[in-house]
């Protein structure tokens, strides 16, 4: 393994998706045999501002850390591209793409993300549908306004937020959207598609869909590599395994029933965490080298904080990132490309209409 | 681990579902360290015949081998069952369930199948449906036989043999199917639905569901297991792997794109190959103690039988009874399982047609 090489003066960190971009089309998963202490080909070096008052800081290269995927600064890129697309569609069909969002209730939480949506798709020039149903609509009516989007030739895609008020059926309420508007991935035939080969979803869920984002655009090769993805939910985990075994990775999938989930974390090179479990995976786990991929987000009590709490991700971060090649921050990791992708499958949906290629 | 402990006289070996049928409810695979020779609780023993005059057998001690999970017995079992079923629903209603056969052709191998599916029918008294359409029809043609059969209410489940001549489009044709009437569990809202927690597909395919079967009726304990698929076909290797999930099993599946499958099949203590190599997996790929499904039928040549070919797994059978705690052998293994599996769909698809519970 090669050595770190880094004079004075080189500061900060690695961050991928940032303007200092490393090129990483080139990087593999560094092989390593367990108990081994060696890092990836790329790393970060925790910089210390004490050394001089020049500035210039002081690389202690001991301390190796994993590069940063920024998915922040990633989800900004596709914004831009898809904004550029959007003014092209504009130019060439005067039409743009629209997404169309159904709230029912008063949630706070479901109103603030229904207002980051709706935002994001302005930003991006999308023309944005919605309706808020009030807390003890029936089910009929929810349906009912489901099936005008699904008949609105300019809503391209349809969003319900979840969760629903209890005495609504969820199942019923998401399979009524049409599964060519369906932008969040959830209608069975969408995810039937996603696990048949020779078969291409329409839209797939956009939380797994940005991981896998953030590990093609970061470089990193997933053929042939061991993936193990930890939580098998609808909305992450199983479709993330799918994926992963789409780019050729061999995939084990981790859930509350597998007695020793370290040992098997610890097999390999790429982690998909998405169980909502605290700092779950320790750095103990993780196979030197390995690239951390951490789509949890927990709030953990800290007086130290105005608020009280801080938000953590599934991974114990300090831990990770002294033994990942790559680890993903929480936040500003994979969260920023939930939005992302719902706006990448929006627009997916547009061109289809539109009759353009993707 | 205990001593095999048997006395002159034991006669033959154990098979699981034959009359001689061993209760193993409570198995677990056994946990031994790789590379250890220690089988699992079950154990078959080799006999010779040439111990003495008397027809009591020689045990060699030394030779311990699998237990044979024998598919044959298993799904005459399941067969039974289903019959005592058809007769049950035939007194209450008055009609029984229906099962149509869509070919298209006149491939040897294909016909073969479709009369041994007719003949299954009829022997657990099925109503069989069926239509064999010219080797240059039209897709519309064989769309429009598709829907006939959607729109009888005396046809429960539809088959479509496969292959389909090249002129048509397979997928076209299975997607024409009803979900309600798709017996081979192909449709992707049922494979959707497989993938999803909290949802029940309507079909699984049936030659996965027939591995699982076997495995629960052996009394094979899949929860917290590791499990190993190999193949990630549509219509076995995919469902197969989320059914083992479904049962809390951890999964990995390898494939074509994984550089080591025997080191991660090592790992496993069930393994399902379903990757159409003749004998690809040989002995000291397994865990000692594993239990072995091998779904392969491959035909091998062999100038010494009167065919000049013979049928074997994708597992190496020989090699891999020497280390496995259960194995299925090839033919008479999962073979069987999957007409009995198409039956089985079809009774659940005629119960729900007539409101009763499955």
């Amino acid at each position: 393994m090669e050595a770190l090489q880094l004079s004075r003066g080189a500061v900060g960190a690695l961050r991928i998706g940032s303007k200092d971009r490393t090129d990483l089309s080139s990087y593999t998963p560094a092989k390593a045999s367990p108990g081994s202490n060696v890092l990836g080909v790329v790393k970060r070096v925790r910089c210390s501002s004490s050394g001089s008052g020049s500035g210039v800081q002081t690389v202690r290269a001991t301390e190796r850390r994993g590069a940063v995927i920024d998915g922040k600064s990633i989800a900004g890129q596709i914004r831009k591209e898809i904004a550029a697309e959007v003014a092209n569609l504009k130019e060439s069909f005067g039409k743009v793409p629209g997404l169309a969002v159904v709230l029912v209730g008063t949630r706070k939480d479901s109103e603030t993300y229904v207002r980051s949506k709706k935002k994001a798709c302005e930003e991006v020039g999308f023309a944005s549908f919605g309706v808020t149903l009030p807390e003890d609509s029936t089910q009929e009516d929810v349906l009912n306004h489901v099936k005008q989007f699904n008949d609105d030739p300019a809503v391209h895609g349809i969003l319900v937020q979840l969760p629903l008020p209890k005495h609504i059926n969820e199942e019923a309420v998401l399979g009524a959207v049409s599964y060519e508007k369906d932008v969040d991935g959830f209608h069975p035939i969408n995810v039937g598609t996603l696990c048949m080969q020779g078969r291409k979803p329409l839209f797939v869920s956009c939380t797994p869909r940005g991981c896998i984002e953030l590990l093609v655009r970061s470089g990193v090769q997933m053929k042939g590599k061991r993936a193990v993805v930890i939580g098998r939910s609808n909305i992450v985990g199983t479709p993330a395994a799918q994926l992963l075994q789409r780019q050729n990775a061999t995939v084990t999938v981790v859930h509350s029933a597998t007695p020793n989930p370290a040992e098997i974390v610890r097999e390999a090179d790429i982690v998909i965490a998405a169980v909502g479990k605290a700092e779950m995976v320790r750095g103990d786990w993780l196979k030197p080298g390995a690239v951390v991929i951490d789509v949890g987000i927990n709030a953990v009590d800290d007086p130290s904080t105005k608020k009280g709490y801080r938000l953590v991700g599934d991974v114990n971060y300090a831990e990770a990132s002294e033994v990942a090649s790559m680890i993903t921050p929480v936040p500003g990791g994979v969260g920023p490309m939930t939005i992302a992708m719902l706006l990448s499958n929006t627009l997916d949906a547009a061109k289809r209409s539109f009759g353009v290629e993707s």
